[in-house]
């Protein structure tokens, strides 16, 4: 080995040339602050910044994809007259409904903005006991001891004085009274089916219920979009619903009648679009549906699980590919962030852009 | 500032003598290699190691705790004799059943190790599956439109062909007819109430029919373990009784039934141990169970998720304190590792040791 | 136990009062849509949002104390006329600077904003490769042998062409000719010491020889800011002075003389902020300069690391405290995000409109 | 839609047929336990059971493939003679030094099992510091502001006494000395050269002195394994060299010197392995390394790191085979896992085992 050369073999591997321009000819390109502070254009540069900046842009554009789609209207004649071109499922998890993401949430309800929503059965309650009382900030590291010394429950760096649960059992056993009754009525439905009680059509009782415009599920009752938690009984709901047997027995929440609305949904879509804020059972659930329909033309999953345990809620969206949960040609993004950091942003340069001036 | 010492607050700053002997006084060991490979020996330095290994020694220390405790059996007499002195909840998500660990979950089943199941509908139906054909190891990175060309679908890493469910189909489909005609025949109960199938009851039912000791839930049936799923519609099970109800409709499943029966195991058990591997439905629904309780006894969660999103996945087991759901003085354990790379290490130094020699 | 009434162990457990108010009594508030877009607003909002959005308010508060301490300067006579109230430190990985943050960085420095600078071999070469030739954006999922065979080099989802390396070479290697001249002219130095090149120094030559406003480290050394890197050969420059050495031997490049620079500025700094982005040595190196005053005053970390591992990357502030790196009454923030999602954002609430109108 | 069938095209997208059976023809399969308890079996199942189990099975192939590729030792006659087939380079963060891992990685080079080491600046100091005085086991909660006012520092939930470091500093400072009048001595090289230290050379010189066999760097030294640290000065040895160049000034520590040095090993490698504990540094610069022989032939990196930030540390070995850091051709492994819960195992199954019975 000549001591005053660089060997050729290393020479070789550091100085490869490149042989072909790639075929992605997007050049980085960070924000120009030249420009002043322009946080439009600021969240524009984002698309050329890379990793989940990148990310975060292909998201806007996706979400871009659905509206223009959904805005396109069926006309002429015919039974699909008024008919929309693209069924918008968006699903998200219970902590995010405790958070301030619950206002944007209620935004695209109120506006009519989605067609379809899944979410846990926290998903729904927290929505009614903010109605009734304040969720607090508070802090990720408070001791688990104290805290239920002092009857306060934590959800991350959240807090939900436990005063806000029983003030919702004050508010939801009379309507759980009423369902009761309402199932014993009605113990046959008009074509002659057992008449039982879903979970949407529960949720949608408590939105006409609550007839407070803050909450979400009063909006989705209003506006007549669905929605579906197929284990309701996860929760305080769930925690009511039993105590409330041992005093008023015979309810019966039957979960096949909401998948196949669901379903329905889903098959009969022009096209279809999801956006599913987190993992777990709203992510499959949806998913799931859309299979129905050999996949979801759109897709914007914003979540931080990763998919080396292999779990579902971590899967990149090529995995719902290999399903047919979502279409071949597709161009989904997952987006690697907590949603609270980004879905405002989001909805801000979309949904609220193709409304609001 | 004189050039040639160094100024007194920075040497103070970096030289603070230590006041006071901390109190943990267990000194960081590593595995003594001097003694050759001895597994077991290995596997107990663990708890001197640090980080996750610190974390699965305590695992161990809490799993044979809980052993411990449920091997207390009530004697005497008395209406309680014979009950054991602990109540072992075991939940686990969909695509631990589609692992290996599948083969560990059922040997805690077959051997009567635990008490109540949770898990998710493909944590049921995986299980069935893979008693008709067998599901394979492939890679994370296969693409997603050449797998749905041909027709597999992916896991993970893992490799289902679509033939199995279409197998499982064929399989589920005679007893989804079973299922419509026992409810139509049984329209009340002895005791006046309608007669519904719930999720357990159907699992119960598919374990019994599958008569294969290599399924979990016919272990499960076998030895009276209840299964608990409370969105059993989210996943192929639930494809197959859509498309069932095309062609027999009417089947109700009722998911308060069984949130009624789980929620009484959790009150009635002497003390409670939960051992949950990975989050979403599975980790909650366990929890709220124990808050009947005011607490579980014992926990240990495995899992990748982190608490930085506010999800009940990624939650601290010390916010489950702050719910009731774990008790103020309980010792839970929090293992951050996929489990597959854990939960057969920890079954073989706590429950198979309790009864293998 | 009464069939028709909930133990009241269970009611007690559920329905459990809030005996204290909590003192956290921020109420938890998103974005109130109905004044518009108006993406100033919606991120303060962030704050009391909960998660991550908290902690990005927190993190806009904790940046504007440090520039507020900054521009304390110091009056009257005496030595100190004109020091600054706050010495900030600026972290950031090679990454950064391969993305669109790198406009961003160079923004904080060409404006003066920041005092000193810890980076890697890449954060530093990659700014100066990118006045060479474009960076692409490209996809997490390019194939590493396709890749290699067009002598193309993915980072994460972005791509350089390895041609712009070789454009690197052939524009460092006249200037480590010079270095070396120049070790040997200066054998040694006034003051009888012998003459080193160091990191920074070396760094500081690349900038000012780049000429290119483009450039971070232009601005730095027009600036005078120093550019601490103490493992400066980890990279593409460390190839090239590998390479170099062959040809013209001798050059030293000491790690120490830029040790006692560091040190000495944050020990003589009035007060000091850490910004740092990512982990890995920026972390530590700017951490431990600030043990030297034990402790700095203000604190943003902005990474996706996790504690579970024990790592030094993934550790909260809180550890750091543990070590004297930070006061003990200090506030700092960690916020769990990928930096090209948030950082620009941070920018704008703080240092872009302490300038920028 | 006709209300009782099924659509064709739901049921076409639920019931597609797998057109050709996929290649990958492994069976998932986890332990057997009807064999009883055997470690050995039971590590041997993971490799088909999936996720990070089958990574770790992957791990085990790829270290003992590597390991007999070492073993090939070149004979006949000739100038390379007695060199071995492959050398292996290790890399691990300070983090495992501190943690029960230190025990292993001493085990490894006690044994000569491995060529090459490359840590950080803690990697280095905690193995002495351990020497002197133990680490303790904690927890990942204390307080920082509770264990500063008391002198102990956390990593993790590992804690060191800050007298621990006092104890460091009377060790080192005569050694200091030393280095410097060494340099002093030896102004100039036998072939005229400068003298100067590196990082490797002071880490051979502290593996002599502290003459301890619990020492990873006494073996080291004594077995003539070189140990790479470009950045020493960023830790606790960086503040003692620090506080001594105020008395004692002069020391010069070149990081080129060790550069050549190490690109030399892997230059004139007969093959190569990397096995990566962690990201940062340690992994760059293995990496970097084998880049200067077109790639190593063999890798494991076990991390907790994830790819969507862009950071080198998350990075999938794709990303290096884009780089040429890894061979085209070769069969590298990432292991998601925190390394003190899976590297004891991979050590018993691999080299271990090639040398004890």
């Amino acid at each position: 080995m000549a001591e005053n050369k660089v060997p050729k073999t290393t020479e070789d591997a550091v100085l490869v040339h490149s042989s072909t321009l790639p075929e992605y000819s997007v050049e980085v390109q960070g924000f120009d602050w030249s420009q002043g502070i322009d946080y439009e254009a600021l969240l524009n540069s984002y698309a050329t910044s890379g990793y989940q900046a990148t990310n975060y842009g292909h998201s806007v554009t996706e979400l871009n994809k659905m509206i223009a789609a959904r805005n396109q209207i069926i006309v002429g004649d015919g039974d699909e007259v008024g008919v929309q071109g693209c069924t918008i499922f968006l699903g998200y998890t219970s902590n995010l409904v405790s958070s301030g993401l619950r206002e944007t949430l209620r935004f695209l309800v109120q506006h009519k903005l989605v067609d379809c929503i899944v979410t846990t059965a926290g998903g729904v309650e927290e929505d009614f006991i903010k109605c009734l009382a304040p969720t607090l900030v508070g802090d990720f590291g408070l001791k688990g001891q104290y805290l239920r010394e002092n009857g306060i429950n934590r959800i991350g760096n959240l807090l939900v004085p436990n005063n806000n649960y029983c003030k919702f059992e004050d508010w939801v056993n009379p309507i759980l009274d009423q369902l009761v009754e309402e199932q014993k009525k009605n113990s046959t439905t008009p074509d002659g089916e057992r008449f039982v009680w879903t979970p949407s059509k529960i949720i949608a009782k408590l939105g006409e219920t609550i007839n407070d415009e803050r909450s979400i599920y009063y909006w989705a009752w209003k506006n007549q979009i669905p929605v579906f938690s197929p284990a309701l009984t996860d929760g305080s709901l769930g925690d009511m619903m039993f105590f409330h047997s041992y005093k008023n027995p015979g309810l019966i929440m039957d979960i096949l009648g909401d998948l196949k609305a669901l379903n329905t949904m889903a098959m009969r879509a022009k096209s279809s679009g999801m956006i599913i804020l987190g993992g777990g059972i709203v992510k499959h659930h949806i998913c799931n549906a859309n299979l129905m329909r050999n996949g979801a033309d759109y897709a914007v999953f914003v979540n931080t699980g990763q998919e080396f345990d292999g779990s579902d809620s971590g899967a990149r969206p090529d995995e719902a590919v290999s399903w047919g949960k979502i279409k071949k040609d597709a161009t989904p993004v997952k987006l690697y962030a907590d949603a609270t950091l980004v879905f405002p942003l989001l909805v801000a340069q979309t949904f609220a852009k193709s409304i609001l001036k």
